[in-house]
Protein backbone atom coordinates (compact mmCIF):
# COMPACT_ATOMS: atom_id res chain seq x y z
CA UNK A 1 0.00 0.00 0.00
CA UNK A 2 1.32 3.48 -0.87
CA UNK A 3 2.06 6.09 1.71
CA UNK A 4 -0.91 8.05 2.15
CA UNK A 5 0.22 12.27 3.26
CA UNK A 6 -2.40 14.25 5.17
CA UNK A 7 -2.09 17.67 6.08
CA UNK A 8 -4.89 18.62 7.57
CA UNK A 9 -7.06 17.21 11.16
CA UNK A 10 -9.98 17.49 8.92
CA UNK A 11 -8.68 15.03 6.10
CA UNK A 12 -7.29 12.94 8.82
CA UNK A 13 -10.47 12.42 11.08
CA UNK A 14 -12.55 11.38 7.84
CA UNK A 15 -9.81 9.02 7.33
CA UNK A 16 -9.70 7.86 10.55
CA UNK A 17 -13.66 7.38 10.70
CA UNK A 18 -13.13 4.67 7.52
CA UNK A 19 -10.38 2.57 9.56
CA UNK A 20 -10.72 -0.75 11.13
CA UNK A 21 -8.17 -2.72 12.77
CA UNK A 22 -5.41 -1.72 15.38
CA UNK A 23 -3.39 1.23 14.41
CA UNK A 24 0.21 1.97 16.13
CA UNK A 25 1.12 5.54 16.07
CA UNK A 26 4.32 7.00 16.03
CA UNK A 27 4.51 10.78 17.08
CA UNK A 28 7.81 12.81 15.51
CA UNK A 29 8.90 15.66 14.85
CA UNK A 30 10.33 14.66 11.53
CA UNK A 31 14.73 14.74 11.01
CA UNK A 32 13.84 10.96 11.31
CA UNK A 33 17.06 8.95 12.06
CA UNK A 34 17.41 4.97 12.51
CA UNK A 35 15.96 5.83 16.19
CA UNK A 36 12.09 6.73 14.40
CA UNK A 37 12.88 4.01 12.31
CA UNK A 38 13.03 1.87 14.54
CA UNK A 39 9.69 2.92 16.42
CA UNK A 40 7.88 2.16 13.19
CA UNK A 41 9.26 -1.25 12.56
CA UNK A 42 7.73 -2.09 16.15
CA UNK A 43 4.95 -0.39 14.67
CA UNK A 44 4.23 -2.87 12.13
CA UNK A 45 4.67 -5.48 14.11
CA UNK A 46 2.07 -5.16 16.24
CA UNK A 47 -0.25 -2.86 14.04
CA UNK A 48 -2.53 -3.76 11.11
CA UNK A 49 -2.27 0.49 10.57
CA UNK A 50 1.12 1.93 10.99
CA UNK A 51 0.49 6.19 11.28
CA UNK A 52 3.42 8.54 11.87
CA UNK A 53 3.27 12.01 12.42
CA UNK A 54 5.66 14.56 11.71
CA UNK A 55 4.80 18.57 14.26
CA UNK A 56 7.91 20.38 15.29
CA UNK A 57 5.14 20.87 18.39
CA UNK A 58 5.88 24.99 19.52
CA UNK A 59 4.49 24.55 23.10
CA UNK A 60 7.52 22.21 24.08
CA UNK A 61 10.17 24.22 23.66
CA UNK A 62 11.00 27.35 25.93
CA UNK A 63 11.12 30.73 25.41
CA UNK A 64 15.10 30.81 24.70
CA UNK A 65 15.25 27.44 23.15
CA UNK A 66 15.69 26.00 19.62
CA UNK A 67 12.56 26.03 17.76
CA UNK A 68 13.18 28.33 15.00
CA UNK A 69 16.51 26.20 14.71
CA UNK A 70 15.13 23.10 15.48
CA UNK A 71 16.18 20.75 12.13
CA UNK A 72 13.21 20.08 9.33
CA UNK A 73 13.40 18.39 6.24
CA UNK A 74 10.01 17.47 5.74
CA UNK A 75 10.97 16.56 1.82
CA UNK A 76 13.24 13.76 2.95
CA UNK A 77 11.47 12.57 6.00
CA UNK A 78 8.78 11.28 3.55
CA UNK A 79 10.90 9.96 0.92
CA UNK A 80 11.89 7.91 3.71
CA UNK A 81 8.62 7.09 5.15
CA UNK A 82 7.17 6.30 1.70
CA UNK A 83 9.86 3.33 0.95
CA UNK A 84 8.50 2.02 4.31
CA UNK A 85 5.53 0.16 5.26
CA UNK A 86 3.66 3.11 6.97
CA UNK A 87 0.13 3.69 5.75
CA UNK A 88 0.10 7.30 6.88
CA UNK A 89 1.46 10.76 7.62
CA UNK A 90 0.02 12.97 9.48
CA UNK A 91 2.15 16.50 9.38
CA UNK A 92 -0.57 19.19 10.72
CA UNK A 93 0.55 23.10 10.84
CA UNK A 94 0.71 25.22 13.85
CA UNK A 95 -2.07 27.33 12.88
CA UNK A 96 -4.52 24.12 12.92
CA UNK A 97 -3.31 22.74 16.22
CA UNK A 98 -3.15 25.75 18.05
CA UNK A 99 -5.68 28.13 16.55
CA UNK A 100 -5.67 31.74 18.03
CA UNK A 101 -8.03 31.41 20.79
CA UNK A 102 -6.36 27.75 21.90
CA UNK A 103 -6.39 27.73 25.64
CA UNK A 104 -5.87 24.01 26.87
CA UNK A 105 -3.60 22.62 28.55
CA UNK A 106 -2.65 18.89 29.97
CA UNK A 107 -0.20 18.83 33.04
CA UNK A 108 1.20 15.76 34.87
CA UNK A 109 2.08 17.14 38.21
CA UNK A 110 5.60 16.32 40.20
CA UNK A 111 7.24 14.12 37.79
CA UNK A 112 7.67 17.24 35.07
CA UNK A 113 9.55 19.39 37.23
CA UNK A 114 12.35 17.17 38.12
CA UNK A 115 15.14 16.09 35.61
CA UNK A 116 14.80 17.98 32.47
CA UNK A 117 11.57 19.29 33.62
CA UNK A 118 13.97 21.63 36.36
CA UNK A 119 15.96 23.42 33.13
CA UNK A 120 12.80 23.09 31.00
CA UNK A 121 9.77 23.92 33.06
CA UNK A 122 7.07 24.21 30.45
CA UNK A 123 8.47 21.18 28.40
CA UNK A 124 6.52 18.34 29.37
CA UNK A 125 3.56 20.21 29.69
CA UNK A 126 3.96 20.81 25.75
CA UNK A 127 4.43 16.92 25.23
CA UNK A 128 1.73 16.33 27.47
CA UNK A 129 -0.96 18.23 25.29
CA UNK A 130 0.40 17.70 22.08
CA UNK A 131 0.14 13.86 22.92
CA UNK A 132 -3.50 14.36 23.86
CA UNK A 133 -4.36 16.31 20.95
CA UNK A 134 -2.96 13.39 18.55
CA UNK A 135 -4.54 10.47 20.41
CA UNK A 136 -8.17 12.22 20.25
CA UNK A 137 -7.31 12.48 16.52
CA UNK A 138 -6.18 9.28 15.60
CA UNK A 139 -7.27 7.11 18.56
CA UNK A 140 -4.90 4.66 17.85
CA UNK A 141 -4.33 1.36 20.10
CA UNK A 142 -0.84 1.45 20.51
CA UNK A 143 1.96 4.75 20.42
CA UNK A 144 5.48 4.17 20.29
CA UNK A 145 7.96 6.09 22.07
CA UNK A 146 12.03 5.89 22.34
CA UNK A 147 13.23 5.11 25.58
CA UNK A 148 15.84 8.16 25.03
CA UNK A 149 13.58 10.40 26.22
CA UNK A 150 13.07 7.78 29.63
CA UNK A 151 10.76 11.00 31.19
CA UNK A 152 8.89 11.35 28.70
CA UNK A 153 8.15 8.32 28.55
CA UNK A 154 7.06 7.77 32.20
CA UNK A 155 5.06 10.89 32.26
CA UNK A 156 2.90 10.13 29.02
CA UNK A 157 2.23 6.87 30.89
CA UNK A 158 1.18 8.32 34.00
CA UNK A 159 -1.23 10.79 31.96
CA UNK A 160 -2.67 7.88 29.70
CA UNK A 161 -3.36 6.04 32.78
CA UNK A 162 -4.84 8.88 34.97
CA UNK A 163 -6.65 10.45 32.32
CA UNK A 164 -8.40 6.57 31.28
CA UNK A 165 -6.86 6.99 27.54
CA UNK A 166 -7.22 3.23 26.20
CA UNK A 167 -4.40 3.95 23.73
CA UNK A 168 -1.27 1.57 25.50
CA UNK A 169 2.55 3.26 25.27
CA UNK A 170 5.30 1.23 23.86
CA UNK A 171 8.84 2.00 24.88
CA UNK A 172 11.49 0.85 23.16
CA UNK A 173 15.23 1.00 23.27
CA UNK A 174 17.66 3.55 22.58
CA UNK A 175 19.89 3.48 19.20
CA UNK A 176 23.23 4.46 19.26
CA UNK A 177 26.02 5.16 16.75
CA UNK A 178 28.18 2.36 16.52
CA UNK A 179 30.49 4.40 18.64
CA UNK A 180 27.22 4.41 21.57
CA UNK A 181 26.37 7.96 20.49
CA UNK A 182 22.09 8.12 21.15
CA UNK A 183 20.71 9.52 18.11
CA UNK A 184 19.08 12.32 18.10
CA UNK A 185 17.75 14.64 15.75
CA UNK A 186 19.83 17.39 17.52
CA UNK A 187 23.77 15.67 17.12
CA UNK A 188 23.47 17.85 13.71
CA UNK A 189 24.08 20.77 15.91
CA UNK A 190 27.39 19.43 16.87
CA UNK A 191 30.99 20.14 15.23
CA UNK A 192 33.31 17.00 14.42
CA UNK A 193 35.08 18.18 17.64
CA UNK A 194 32.12 18.19 19.77
CA UNK A 195 31.13 15.15 18.56
CA UNK A 196 33.96 13.28 20.05
CA UNK A 197 33.60 15.27 23.34
CA UNK A 198 29.96 13.88 23.31
CA UNK A 199 30.89 10.02 23.62
CA UNK A 200 31.07 11.36 27.29
CA UNK A 201 27.40 10.68 27.86
CA UNK A 202 27.48 7.23 26.94
CA UNK A 203 30.95 6.49 28.22
CA UNK A 204 29.84 7.97 31.76
CA UNK A 205 26.76 5.45 31.69
CA UNK A 206 29.00 2.62 30.97
CA UNK A 207 31.24 3.51 33.91
CA UNK A 208 28.27 3.65 35.66
CA UNK A 209 27.27 0.05 34.59
CA UNK A 210 31.00 -0.76 35.40
CA UNK A 211 31.65 0.76 39.14
CA UNK A 212 28.18 -1.24 40.03
CA UNK A 213 29.13 -4.37 38.99
CA UNK A 214 32.78 -3.91 40.54
CA UNK A 215 30.60 -3.26 44.00
CA UNK A 216 29.96 0.50 44.47
CA UNK A 217 26.65 0.70 44.79
CA UNK A 218 26.38 4.17 46.36
CA UNK A 219 24.87 6.94 44.28
CA UNK A 220 27.28 9.91 45.37
CA UNK A 221 30.09 7.73 44.42
CA UNK A 222 28.78 6.87 41.04
CA UNK A 223 27.65 9.93 40.18
CA UNK A 224 31.48 11.43 40.86
CA UNK A 225 33.14 9.37 39.16
CA UNK A 226 30.49 10.00 35.99
CA UNK A 227 31.12 13.86 37.02
CA UNK A 228 35.12 13.10 36.32
CA UNK A 229 34.60 11.60 33.42
CA UNK A 230 32.50 14.30 31.67
CA UNK A 231 34.30 17.47 32.91
CA UNK A 232 37.39 16.15 31.93
CA UNK A 233 35.68 15.50 28.03
CA UNK A 234 34.47 19.38 28.43
CA UNK A 235 30.80 18.64 29.14
CA UNK A 236 28.51 20.83 30.89
CA UNK A 237 26.29 18.69 33.37
CA UNK A 238 22.90 19.60 33.77
CA UNK A 239 22.32 16.67 35.58
CA UNK A 240 22.89 12.94 36.46
CA UNK A 241 20.20 11.42 38.67
CA UNK A 242 19.64 7.63 39.41
CA UNK A 243 15.79 7.00 39.89
CA UNK A 244 13.00 4.33 40.35
CA UNK A 245 12.04 3.88 36.72
CA UNK A 246 8.16 3.96 37.49
CA UNK A 247 7.79 7.31 39.57
CA UNK A 248 11.50 8.43 39.04
CA UNK A 249 12.59 9.52 42.34
CA UNK A 250 15.47 9.61 43.39
CA UNK A 251 17.49 5.90 44.51
CA UNK A 252 20.27 6.63 47.20
CA UNK A 253 21.93 3.18 46.52
CA UNK A 254 22.03 1.73 42.80
CA UNK A 255 20.20 -1.26 42.41
CA UNK A 256 19.37 -3.25 39.01
CA UNK A 257 16.79 -2.26 37.85
CA UNK A 258 17.36 1.53 38.57
CA UNK A 259 17.32 4.22 35.85
CA UNK A 260 20.28 6.57 35.55
CA UNK A 261 19.78 9.32 33.25
CA UNK A 262 22.23 12.41 32.22
CA UNK A 263 21.68 15.88 30.77
CA UNK A 264 25.22 17.27 28.94
CA UNK A 265 25.71 20.07 27.06
CA UNK A 266 28.07 20.22 24.29
CA UNK A 267 28.97 23.01 22.48
CA UNK A 268 25.59 24.67 23.42
CA UNK A 269 23.78 21.88 22.39
CA UNK A 270 22.02 19.90 25.44
CA UNK A 271 22.01 16.14 24.64
CA UNK A 272 20.75 13.41 27.42
CA UNK A 273 21.00 9.69 27.21
CA UNK A 274 19.90 6.97 30.06
CA UNK A 275 20.41 3.50 30.35
CA UNK A 276 18.97 1.17 32.95
CA UNK A 277 21.30 -0.31 35.56
CA UNK A 278 21.53 -4.39 35.11
CA UNK B 1 -34.55 -2.54 28.29
CA UNK B 2 -33.72 -2.57 31.92
CA UNK B 3 -31.46 0.01 32.96
CA UNK B 4 -27.74 -2.08 33.73
CA UNK B 5 -25.83 -0.58 37.16
CA UNK B 6 -22.05 -0.45 36.20
CA UNK B 7 -19.69 0.50 39.65
CA UNK B 8 -16.30 0.17 38.03
CA UNK B 9 -14.30 1.64 35.53
CA UNK B 10 -13.10 -1.88 34.61
CA UNK B 11 -16.75 -3.03 33.70
CA UNK B 12 -17.61 0.21 32.28
CA UNK B 13 -15.07 -0.51 29.69
CA UNK B 14 -15.74 -3.76 28.89
CA UNK B 15 -19.43 -3.22 28.47
CA UNK B 16 -18.37 -0.11 26.07
CA UNK B 17 -16.04 -2.43 23.71
CA UNK B 18 -19.32 -4.23 22.81
CA UNK B 19 -22.07 -1.14 22.35
CA UNK B 20 -22.33 -0.24 19.03
CA UNK B 21 -24.55 2.93 18.04
CA UNK B 22 -24.48 6.71 19.06
CA UNK B 23 -24.07 6.88 22.95
CA UNK B 24 -25.85 9.55 24.29
CA UNK B 25 -24.11 10.71 27.64
CA UNK B 26 -25.58 12.90 30.68
CA UNK B 27 -22.68 13.61 33.40
CA UNK B 28 -24.19 14.40 36.36
CA UNK B 29 -23.65 14.29 40.81
CA UNK B 30 -26.50 12.66 41.70
CA UNK B 31 -29.22 13.64 43.56
CA UNK B 32 -31.20 13.56 40.69
CA UNK B 33 -33.82 16.67 39.76
CA UNK B 34 -35.78 17.70 37.04
CA UNK B 35 -33.16 19.05 35.36
CA UNK B 36 -31.15 16.37 34.89
CA UNK B 37 -33.86 13.90 33.92
CA UNK B 38 -34.83 17.01 30.77
CA UNK B 39 -31.00 16.04 29.69
CA UNK B 40 -31.42 12.61 29.99
CA UNK B 41 -34.80 13.33 27.66
CA UNK B 42 -32.60 15.16 25.02
CA UNK B 43 -29.97 12.32 25.04
CA UNK B 44 -32.97 9.64 24.13
CA UNK B 45 -33.66 11.65 21.16
CA UNK B 46 -30.56 11.66 19.66
CA UNK B 47 -29.05 8.61 21.04
CA UNK B 48 -29.15 4.65 20.55
CA UNK B 49 -27.74 4.31 24.07
CA UNK B 50 -28.15 6.90 27.06
CA UNK B 51 -25.76 6.52 29.52
CA UNK B 52 -25.85 8.57 32.95
CA UNK B 53 -22.90 8.82 35.50
CA UNK B 54 -23.70 9.67 39.11
CA UNK B 55 -19.90 10.55 41.04
CA UNK B 56 -19.37 13.62 43.15
CA UNK B 57 -16.15 14.70 41.98
CA UNK B 58 -14.09 15.96 44.81
CA UNK B 59 -11.58 17.83 42.85
CA UNK B 60 -14.29 20.55 41.84
CA UNK B 61 -14.97 21.13 45.34
CA UNK B 62 -12.64 23.99 46.93
CA UNK B 63 -11.45 23.25 50.74
CA UNK B 64 -13.86 25.19 52.29
CA UNK B 65 -16.50 24.11 49.90
CA UNK B 66 -19.31 21.12 50.82
CA UNK B 67 -18.08 18.35 49.41
CA UNK B 68 -18.65 16.05 52.57
CA UNK B 69 -22.10 18.06 53.02
CA UNK B 70 -23.54 17.82 49.25
CA UNK B 71 -26.31 15.95 49.00
CA UNK B 72 -26.17 12.24 47.93
CA UNK B 73 -29.34 10.00 47.42
CA UNK B 74 -27.67 7.30 45.10
CA UNK B 75 -30.54 4.77 45.90
CA UNK B 76 -33.61 7.18 45.28
CA UNK B 77 -31.18 7.89 41.86
CA UNK B 78 -31.10 4.02 40.84
CA UNK B 79 -34.96 4.03 41.26
CA UNK B 80 -35.75 6.97 39.40
CA UNK B 81 -33.03 6.12 36.45
CA UNK B 82 -34.68 2.58 36.29
CA UNK B 83 -38.25 4.16 35.11
CA UNK B 84 -36.61 6.15 32.12
CA UNK B 85 -35.15 5.29 29.17
CA UNK B 86 -31.13 4.57 30.35
CA UNK B 87 -29.52 2.03 29.86
CA UNK B 88 -26.24 2.29 32.14
CA UNK B 89 -25.55 4.22 35.24
CA UNK B 90 -22.16 4.43 35.53
CA UNK B 91 -21.25 5.28 39.08
CA UNK B 92 -17.08 4.75 40.34
CA UNK B 93 -15.97 5.39 43.37
CA UNK B 94 -12.89 7.93 44.65
CA UNK B 95 -10.49 5.28 44.58
CA UNK B 96 -11.08 4.10 41.45
CA UNK B 97 -10.75 7.47 39.81
CA UNK B 98 -8.14 9.36 41.68
CA UNK B 99 -6.03 6.33 42.99
CA UNK B 100 -3.57 7.37 45.82
CA UNK B 101 -0.39 8.14 42.92
CA UNK B 102 -2.60 10.58 40.62
CA UNK B 103 -0.71 13.84 39.15
CA UNK B 104 -2.89 14.75 35.54
CA UNK B 105 -5.21 17.88 35.26
CA UNK B 106 -6.28 19.50 32.24
CA UNK B 107 -6.87 22.77 32.91
CA UNK B 108 -8.50 25.76 30.51
CA UNK B 109 -7.05 29.16 30.77
CA UNK B 110 -8.63 32.49 31.24
CA UNK B 111 -12.16 31.73 30.95
CA UNK B 112 -11.95 29.27 34.38
CA UNK B 113 -10.70 32.39 36.40
CA UNK B 114 -13.58 35.16 35.87
CA UNK B 115 -17.34 34.79 37.45
CA UNK B 116 -17.74 31.58 39.63
CA UNK B 117 -13.70 30.93 38.97
CA UNK B 118 -12.91 34.59 41.06
CA UNK B 119 -14.09 32.71 43.94
CA UNK B 120 -13.82 29.18 43.34
CA UNK B 121 -10.10 28.81 41.57
CA UNK B 122 -9.85 25.23 41.30
CA UNK B 123 -13.10 24.07 40.42
CA UNK B 124 -12.83 24.45 36.62
CA UNK B 125 -9.61 22.27 36.56
CA UNK B 126 -11.50 19.72 38.28
CA UNK B 127 -14.28 19.79 36.11
CA UNK B 128 -12.42 19.89 32.88
CA UNK B 129 -10.16 16.83 34.13
CA UNK B 130 -13.22 14.59 35.39
CA UNK B 131 -14.94 15.21 32.16
CA UNK B 132 -11.72 14.35 30.30
CA UNK B 133 -11.78 10.61 32.07
CA UNK B 134 -15.25 10.37 31.79
CA UNK B 135 -15.04 10.32 28.22
CA UNK B 136 -12.58 8.66 27.38
CA UNK B 137 -14.37 6.12 29.35
CA UNK B 138 -17.26 6.12 27.81
CA UNK B 139 -16.69 7.56 24.44
CA UNK B 140 -20.06 9.20 23.72
CA UNK B 141 -21.18 10.86 20.48
CA UNK B 142 -23.51 13.58 22.96
CA UNK B 143 -22.90 15.05 25.90
CA UNK B 144 -25.32 17.21 27.36
CA UNK B 145 -25.31 19.40 30.07
CA UNK B 146 -27.81 22.18 31.51
CA UNK B 147 -27.04 25.75 30.44
CA UNK B 148 -27.53 26.53 34.38
CA UNK B 149 -23.98 26.25 34.57
CA UNK B 150 -23.45 28.42 31.75
CA UNK B 151 -20.13 28.78 32.36
CA UNK B 152 -18.83 25.18 32.45
CA UNK B 153 -20.61 24.68 29.22
CA UNK B 154 -18.50 27.42 27.53
CA UNK B 155 -15.37 25.42 29.36
CA UNK B 156 -16.25 22.81 28.15
CA UNK B 157 -16.90 23.63 25.08
CA UNK B 158 -13.70 25.19 24.69
CA UNK B 159 -11.68 22.31 26.12
CA UNK B 160 -13.30 19.62 23.58
CA UNK B 161 -12.10 22.19 20.78
CA UNK B 162 -8.97 23.02 21.99
CA UNK B 163 -8.15 18.67 22.41
CA UNK B 164 -9.65 17.65 19.61
CA UNK B 165 -12.40 15.27 21.39
CA UNK B 166 -15.03 13.73 18.65
CA UNK B 167 -17.61 14.27 21.80
CA UNK B 168 -20.12 17.21 21.17
CA UNK B 169 -22.01 18.92 23.84
CA UNK B 170 -25.08 19.45 23.76
CA UNK B 171 -26.54 22.34 26.04
CA UNK B 172 -30.18 21.96 27.42
CA UNK B 173 -32.16 25.17 28.76
CA UNK B 174 -32.19 25.94 32.30
CA UNK B 175 -35.10 23.95 33.97
CA UNK B 176 -37.02 25.89 36.66
CA UNK B 177 -39.76 25.92 39.55
CA UNK B 178 -42.76 27.21 39.12
CA UNK B 179 -41.93 30.31 40.98
CA UNK B 180 -38.58 30.26 38.86
CA UNK B 181 -36.43 29.18 40.97
CA UNK B 182 -33.47 27.30 39.16
CA UNK B 183 -33.21 23.86 40.20
CA UNK B 184 -29.99 22.57 41.67
CA UNK B 185 -29.31 20.14 44.23
CA UNK B 186 -28.17 22.84 46.16
CA UNK B 187 -31.42 24.36 46.74
CA UNK B 188 -31.64 21.60 49.46
CA UNK B 189 -29.73 23.80 51.66
CA UNK B 190 -32.38 26.19 51.75
CA UNK B 191 -35.11 26.70 54.81
CA UNK B 192 -38.55 27.70 53.48
CA UNK B 193 -37.60 31.62 54.38
CA UNK B 194 -34.89 31.62 51.78
CA UNK B 195 -36.75 29.50 49.72
CA UNK B 196 -38.76 32.84 49.49
CA UNK B 197 -35.73 35.28 49.30
CA UNK B 198 -34.29 32.75 46.69
CA UNK B 199 -36.42 34.19 44.20
CA UNK B 200 -34.49 37.39 43.77
CA UNK B 201 -31.79 35.55 41.80
CA UNK B 202 -34.42 34.80 38.52
CA UNK B 203 -36.25 37.65 39.73
CA UNK B 204 -33.33 39.87 38.99
CA UNK B 205 -32.61 38.24 35.42
CA UNK B 206 -36.45 39.08 34.43
CA UNK B 207 -35.69 43.09 35.75
CA UNK B 208 -32.64 42.82 33.35
CA UNK B 209 -34.61 41.69 30.55
CA UNK B 210 -37.22 44.27 31.36
CA UNK B 211 -35.20 47.04 31.57
CA UNK B 212 -33.46 46.02 28.32
CA UNK B 213 -36.94 45.81 26.10
CA UNK B 214 -37.82 49.43 27.84
CA UNK B 215 -34.23 50.69 26.16
CA UNK B 216 -32.11 50.52 29.02
CA UNK B 217 -28.51 49.35 27.35
CA UNK B 218 -26.32 50.36 30.08
CA UNK B 219 -24.62 47.30 31.55
CA UNK B 220 -23.42 49.55 34.60
CA UNK B 221 -27.49 51.07 35.03
CA UNK B 222 -28.92 47.43 34.26
CA UNK B 223 -26.48 45.64 37.27
CA UNK B 224 -27.36 48.77 39.81
CA UNK B 225 -30.70 48.11 39.65
CA UNK B 226 -30.50 43.88 40.33
CA UNK B 227 -28.26 44.81 42.54
CA UNK B 228 -31.04 46.62 44.45
CA UNK B 229 -33.44 44.19 43.52
CA UNK B 230 -31.32 41.18 45.42
CA UNK B 231 -29.61 43.36 48.52
CA UNK B 232 -33.29 44.22 49.28
CA UNK B 233 -34.12 40.51 49.52
CA UNK B 234 -31.04 39.42 51.86
CA UNK B 235 -28.80 38.06 49.08
CA UNK B 236 -25.32 38.54 49.37
CA UNK B 237 -23.92 38.99 45.84
CA UNK B 238 -20.58 37.28 44.73
CA UNK B 239 -20.71 38.59 40.61
CA UNK B 240 -23.25 39.83 38.49
CA UNK B 241 -21.87 39.71 35.24
CA UNK B 242 -22.70 40.39 31.62
CA UNK B 243 -20.70 38.76 29.04
CA UNK B 244 -20.75 37.22 25.21
CA UNK B 245 -21.62 33.80 25.39
CA UNK B 246 -19.14 32.17 23.65
CA UNK B 247 -16.12 33.97 24.82
CA UNK B 248 -17.19 35.17 28.67
CA UNK B 249 -16.07 38.71 28.14
CA UNK B 250 -17.39 41.25 29.36
CA UNK B 251 -20.17 43.39 27.89
CA UNK B 252 -20.41 47.07 28.53
CA UNK B 253 -23.58 47.48 26.72
CA UNK B 254 -26.35 44.64 26.58
CA UNK B 255 -27.71 44.05 23.45
CA UNK B 256 -29.35 41.05 22.27
CA UNK B 257 -27.84 37.51 22.00
CA UNK B 258 -25.63 38.42 25.43
CA UNK B 259 -25.87 36.36 28.52
CA UNK B 260 -26.04 37.69 32.03
CA UNK B 261 -24.98 35.14 35.10
CA UNK B 262 -25.09 36.01 38.80
CA UNK B 263 -24.23 33.91 41.59
CA UNK B 264 -25.81 34.91 44.83
CA UNK B 265 -25.37 33.40 48.36
CA UNK B 266 -28.38 32.99 50.43
CA UNK B 267 -28.43 31.33 53.56
CA UNK B 268 -24.98 30.56 53.23
CA UNK B 269 -25.85 29.01 50.51
CA UNK B 270 -23.85 30.10 46.71
CA UNK B 271 -26.78 29.55 44.22
CA UNK B 272 -26.11 30.78 40.27
CA UNK B 273 -28.58 31.48 37.77
CA UNK B 274 -28.35 33.11 34.23
CA UNK B 275 -30.24 34.47 31.25
CA UNK B 276 -29.88 34.93 27.83
CA UNK B 277 -31.33 38.44 26.78
CA UNK B 278 -33.43 38.32 24.06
Amino acid sequence: MKTILVNSIESMLEIRQQLNGKIGFVPTMGFLHEGHLSLISEANKVSDITIVSIYVNPTQFGINEDLSEYPRDIKHDIELLSKLKVDYVFFPNDKQMYPADYKTWVNVEKITQILCGKSRPTHFRGVTTIVTKLINILDPEFMFMGEKDFQQLTILKQMLQDLNFHTKIVGCPIIRENDGLALSSRNKYISSVGRGKALCLHNSLLLAQKLFDDGIYSTNKIIAQMTDLIDSNGGIIDYIEVFDPDTLEHIPKVASGCRIAIAVVIENTRLIDNIQIK
